[in-house]
Formats: structure tokens, C-alpha cells, sequence
């Protein structure tokens, strides 16, 4: 929060569980205190089954809004008013603003994935990419993708309960973005190796690699790995996952999820406040 | 709230409307600082209709309780699982403390009278009080008066809206509890100059003398104060009402609402915290 709290100090929160580890509260209100806004942001335990009451008794209360993270993010679009292209696209949000008492829903996980990449120097716009999964992650990713400009993405996902999702909104990004969306089992091993020689970004949008798990990678023959791809890893527990650490040894640049984590909290906070989130102190403090 | 918001930090907050100007938060904020507990207390504006919204929503999302001024106190009642004696003859109450999503109801405004009482240097424990109002207030002085010990309890109040409900809760304090109280007509000066004459404390539990009209007092027959009188209002704004002023003048030890205000939020914070507030540095940071 920025200072003291008053009576006209307003409610920001994260809804979801567990959430009590969550970085937000702390990026929040650093960012609040830094500009000086009377905000503050807590976070509050919320099954997906208790988010009604929950979002009633934010709107009732006049906070200004509120992400949400698991398992909340596909009720809360159903809950809210109005939603935000990426979000009808998707079914998904994590960002909820509330105008007095009309709720929007945002997913801005997307927009931190466009903005991470910038940061790294990698322009993807009107550029090919390949993307694994079809989770939650991976489909924010995709749908902000097509949205802002990359010309065309393949994603790979096996055929899990994700994937006749994945493919309605494949073909939603088709009739409404002028990006090449097609979807590909990922168990076919060339497929996936002409997409990845043919893009300039390969996306790990699934949990594989993650910690405890950190043996475990998603391209195991690294000879798909050309020096020109930039490998992005969603997953920021290993800093350095098994794909990033051979993708690395194979020539690429790479990035893993944590300034993407960083940037979707930064469009949030603007979507709330109508200011920058001052970035490179957030970083330094909290993501270094 | 006790140090940098986190996502362990819990929620308190007052309702009602309007609140933004409340002393409430910087209150709580600071006692939760001093001792360093892990709470923000905020502010939400919520209007009589909406309370059930709010209260819903603050269960859910596991605040450790609120306060409810004005429009507030009464429907908040109806809304909680379970009422101490107080609340549940008054049918009104100022706090909530949620236990695992169970709402008790307390009513502190009449423990915060006692207080600031006893504060002053004065007891009136098994002693008589002349009472004047029965609103709101008023009704808290007398139900906590009543089953503290107060002997004898004589309540003067003009015939309006609040006289029916008076004289409901004298029936019932006269059956729950040693105290005899009895209600009579404000109209009748001979009946409230015996009633001064009889008793240790005067309580002005009305808003006559408030600012802006202070040249108002709710005695106007000075004859009335007698020396060993112990005067009370529940007014603070102005610090020195005209009844004070004369009271005074007449010999009379006197004390306006200030500590009642503040002892309120004591209760009220040590039946969230299991604390004591350090109520000498917020009296001298917030009642001075």
C-alpha cells in the first residue's frame, strides 16, 4: 500500500487457493508506495465453489479489483460482467476491474508473456512460433499471440482432457485474428521438429521440468534446438530448467516464466491504476 | 496494519456509510503496528441493502472481523450466526469476529462507556444513573451499564420512534439482570430533577449540543446539577457541549464521548486479537 491505511484506502486482492505464498501482495503494493497510490492489495483464501460470494462481497464493498489464480480463473469469467477479447477467446481471466459495480474481466498472463519476450530483445511479431501445451499457461500465451501479430502458431499438446478445448479456440484465433493457429499431437515426433526449425520461438507452456520433477524436460531429442530459436520456458522453479539448460548449450537464447509473472501483475496493476508499475524496481526487489 | 502487507495478512475493516472519514483504521492500524500483528484494517462504504452481500463476501474470504457503524447495526444482527447478551437485547452491534466462517455479534460501545467511566476516576458500580436518549448510543450505555452492576437506572426519553423499543429492552433488563431500570417521559422535569438529585452519573445519550447547533443542551434547568453529579456525553464534536460547560460550572466532574470512542475499538480489537490496544499511544496520536 502506498501509506497509511485510512477510510479512503482502497481494496486491491488476489482470490484463489492456496495463495498465502503469493508474490503479488508484496509486488503490489511496493509498486503502490513507490507512486503513491491508496491502495491495498491482500490476498484471501477462496475455493473455486466460494468465489460468488466472494466477487459479490468485493463488488458490494467497492474494491477496485483483483486477480485471481487457481481455481478460480474460469468461474470468475462467468462472473463478471463484461469480458476483455483475450478472455472471451479464452474462458479464462486473472484480472478483474471493477467500475463501479460493472465487472471486466482481463487475462493479462498473455500480455506478460509479449512483454517478457520484448524484454529479452526478441521480436515475434509477424514471426512463427511453436508452442507445447494447452493448459492454462499455454492458452493465455496463445490467444495474446494471435491477438498482437505473431504470424503463425503451431501448438502441441497430447490429447488430454485440454484438448477439444485447444481446438475451439484454434479455431476462434482463426476467424478472428489474421494469425495461422493449428493444433498437432505432440506424440508425432517430426511435426514437431519441422514447426520448431521453422520458428523463431519455442514456448514450454506445460509444467514439465518443473520442481520436484527438474530431470524431466519436454524435448528430449535435442537436436531439434536451431541456434536462431528462442527457447521461453513458462516455469521459473528451476531458474534454469533441463530444456532452458540444453536449449542454452544447443545456441539459443532463452528466458524462463518469472518476467512473465513480473509483467502480468505490471498490466494488472495498470489495468487498476491507470499507471506504469515501476518495473525495474519491482524487479530488483522482488525477481532478482 | 503491523509491517508490509503479505499474503498472510488478514483482513479487518468497518462497514457502514459513510466511513471514509472514520478513525477507525488509523486506529486499528496503528495498535496492530505497536504490537505487530499481521492485520489491515480497511474501510468499505456498504449501505443497509448491501450488507448481506458484504457480509457473505467477508466471510468467504476469512476476515478476522469488521466493525459496522451507522446504516449497519441493526440488520448486522440478523446476519450473524451468534449474538452475546448485549447485542442480543439491544438487537444492535458494532462487531463481528469470525471464527472459521461462524459470526458472533458483540456490541463494544456500551463496554467503551463503562471505560471511559472508569477512566475518569469515577465508579459507578452499584450506584444509580439518570440516562437521558434511547437510541442507539443510548441503549448501549444502558444495556452494558445494566449488566455490569450499574444499581439503578433511570432512562429519560421523549415519546418518539425509539420509545416502544425502550421500553422493550428495559422489560428486559429488569428480568435478566439485578438492575432496575425504568423509562420515563422527558416531558416531566420533576420526575428528572428526583432522578438527577438520586444518582452519581448524568449521561447525555442524545445528539442534542452536537455541533453545528452547540448552543443546544438537552438541561436547560442548571438548578438540576448538583455537585457531586458526574456528567456525561456521548457527544465529542464539540469537546465541551453546552451541558458540559454548565455542568462544569456547577461543580460537577464531567467527560465528553472521546474515550468511549476510543475504548470501543479497544474492546472491539482485543476480541479480534486476544490483545490489549496500547490504548496510550493511540490516545495520544489519535484523542489529543
Amino acid at each position: 500500500m502506498g501509506k497509511e491505511i485510512t477510510g479512503h484506502t482502497g481494496l486491491l486482492c488476489l482470490l484463489g487457493s492456496p495463495v498465502a505464498h503469493s508474490i503479488s501482495p508484496a509486488m503490489h503494493n511496493e509498486a503502490c508506495k513507490q507512486l503513491g497510490l491508496d491502495y491495498a492489495y491482500l490476498a484471501f483464501d477462496v475455493p473455486e465453489e466460494k468465489m460468488p460470494q466472494a466477487v459479490e462481497g468485493l463488488r458490494t464493498m467497492g474494491a477496485r479489483g483483483w486477480n485471481i489464480t487457481m481455481p478460480g480463473k474460469n468461474i470468475m469469467c462467468k462472473l463478471a460482467d463484461k469480458l476483455s477479447p483475450a478472455s472471451e477467446i479464452s474462458g479464462a481471466c486473472n484480472t478483474i476491474v471493477n467500475e463501479d459495480g460493472v465487472l471486466t474481466a482481463y487475462t493479462t498472463d498473455g500480455v506478460g508473456f509479449m512483454r517478457a519476450v520484448k524484454d529479452k530483445g526478441v521480436d515475434i511479431i509477424g514471426k512463427k512460433m511453436t508452442l507445447l501445451g494447452a493448459g492454462g499457461a499455454a492458452t493465455a500465451i496463445l490467444v495474446q499471440a494471435a491477438l498482437d501479430g505473431v504470424a503463425e502458431i503451431q501448438v502441441f499438446n497430447i490429447k488430454d482432457a485440454f484438448w477439444e478445448r485447444a481446438q475451439d479456440i484454434v479455431n476462434q484465433l482463426n476467424e478472428r485474428t489474421t494469425c495461422k493457429v493449428t493444433l498437432h499431437d505432440y506424440e508425432d515426433p517430426e511435426v514437431l521438429r519441422a514447426a520448431i526449425a521453422d520458428s523463431a520461438i519455442l514456448v514450454n507452456g506445460t509444467s514439465v521440468g518443473m520442481a520436484p520433477k527438474t530431470d524431466a524436460t519436454i524435448i528430449t531429442d535435442t537436436t531439434m534446438f536451431q541456434p536462431d530459436l528462442f527457447v521461453f520456458d513458462v516455469i521459473y522453479n528451476p531458474k534454469e530448467t533441463r530444456l532452458l539448460r540444453e536449449a542454452k548449450a544447443a545456441g539459443c537464447k532463452t528466458s524462463n516464466g518469472m518476467y512473465m509473472l513480473l509483467y502480468q501483475g505490471a498490466a494488472s496493476f495498470e489495468l487498476w491504476t491507470g499507471q506504469e508499475m515501476p518495473v525495474d524496481i519491482i524487479k530488483e526487489k522482488y525477481f532478482s
